[in-house]
């Protein structure tokens, strides 16, 4: 049987709005703390379930809690690992914390696991100081006029036959490439909930808040 | 005749290191200041060539320096805007700074300034906090054995028939997806320079300081 609860991958990056994290979590979310990311269980207030890491950046806890010690030299970041174990035992529904911001080839690389788990038709969101991000692909999305701003981005390579709905800058049957990044900073119309279509590949929603 | 300088786009984002912005800086560089960017030029210490903004995020300068004021209403964000202006004005080699971290959806959208240019023929770079960025296209890319770390991260689509040599993770026609960024954090043996090449596509080279 699959565990129907959510994962919460927390990593070792910066967080400065820690209410917004403790706000979105659920009693029963499944909490895996990466490495660098255990500096942030006092102020989550969570312990975890399951800790992951090459212990590179935290020293690893004396805990009889399930931990994973990596090696340091892998093809994997720890928050890679972390995403594929917890696919592995089943999860199918995902949310970051703490693993963008800093070094872009990581914030990307993070970033990167939501089009991993978009293809493997899991729902899964990252929740940073400024936004919350997720793909958006055969599943319309939708943005509520309580985000200050949306932006849509081409990530990987094809989005086309994107149309927007109740929104400032509305669109039909557009095309976004990876070079000309036009749909930033787009905005829902007042008392309206905005709708996002992509009928040719994917995009990243970023909701602003 | 087309201007033989460089163009300098400064944009609003935090800067930490400017002692490596201001010792990347040649006398002749050609500064464009964006908007918030302004607020850099007393700890870079050089004045504009150009001023451009909708003045949503720093006021407008009581200058004589030439200065273009945008619409707040439109597609491109003042960043995207001075990169086309220098293009246009016949600039033929770009560095960007200050316009990465905080907001991702902007973060990402002057990184694909990157591969506009690149799609141009024109080679520019990214200086952050954190890194160097650049593209790796038709030209291969050398890497100094003087980065701690450096990352291949697929951020338009295709990036087939890779080839890395003289790192510790070494790669021979391989391909790195969208979905599976495994290019993170390689190496450059001491004492030797990487290369970087990409048969089809492209890849965004961070050179992690």
């Amino acid at each position: 049987m699959q565990p129907v609860q959510r994962c919460v991958i927390i990593g070792g990056a910066e967080i400065r709005r820690y209410q917004r994290i403790r706000e979105s979590l659920r009693k029963d979310d499944w909490l895996v703390y990466c490495d660098g990311g255990l500096k942030h269980i006092p102020e989550i207030g969570r312990e975890p379930n399951l800790i992951v890491g090459d212990f590179d950046s935290h020293e690893k806890p004396e805990t009889d809690i399930e931990t994973i010690v990596l090696p340091r030299e892998k093809d994997d970041t720890d928050t890679v690992y972390a995403v594929k174990e917890a696919v592995r035992r089943g999860y199918r529904e995902f949310l970051l914390v703490g693993v963008t911001g800093e070094r872009f080839d990581h914030t990307f690389g993070n970033i990167s696991l939501l089009l991993y788990l978009d293809s493997l038709d899991i729902p899964a969101r990252i929740l940073d100081d400024y936004s919350e991000m997720s793909v958006v692909s055969r599943v319309p999305a939708e943005v509520e006029d309580s985000c200050s701003y949306f932006s849509l981005l081409n990530i990987s390579g094809t989005a086309k036959g994107i149309s927007i709905r109740n929104a400032k800058y509305p669109l039909t049957d557009g095309e976004i490439t990876s070079e000309y990044q036009y749909g930033i900073s787009n905005e829902v119309l007042p008392g309206r909930t905005a709708q996002v279509y992509v009928r040719e590949g994917r995009l990243l929603l970023v909701k602003v808040i």
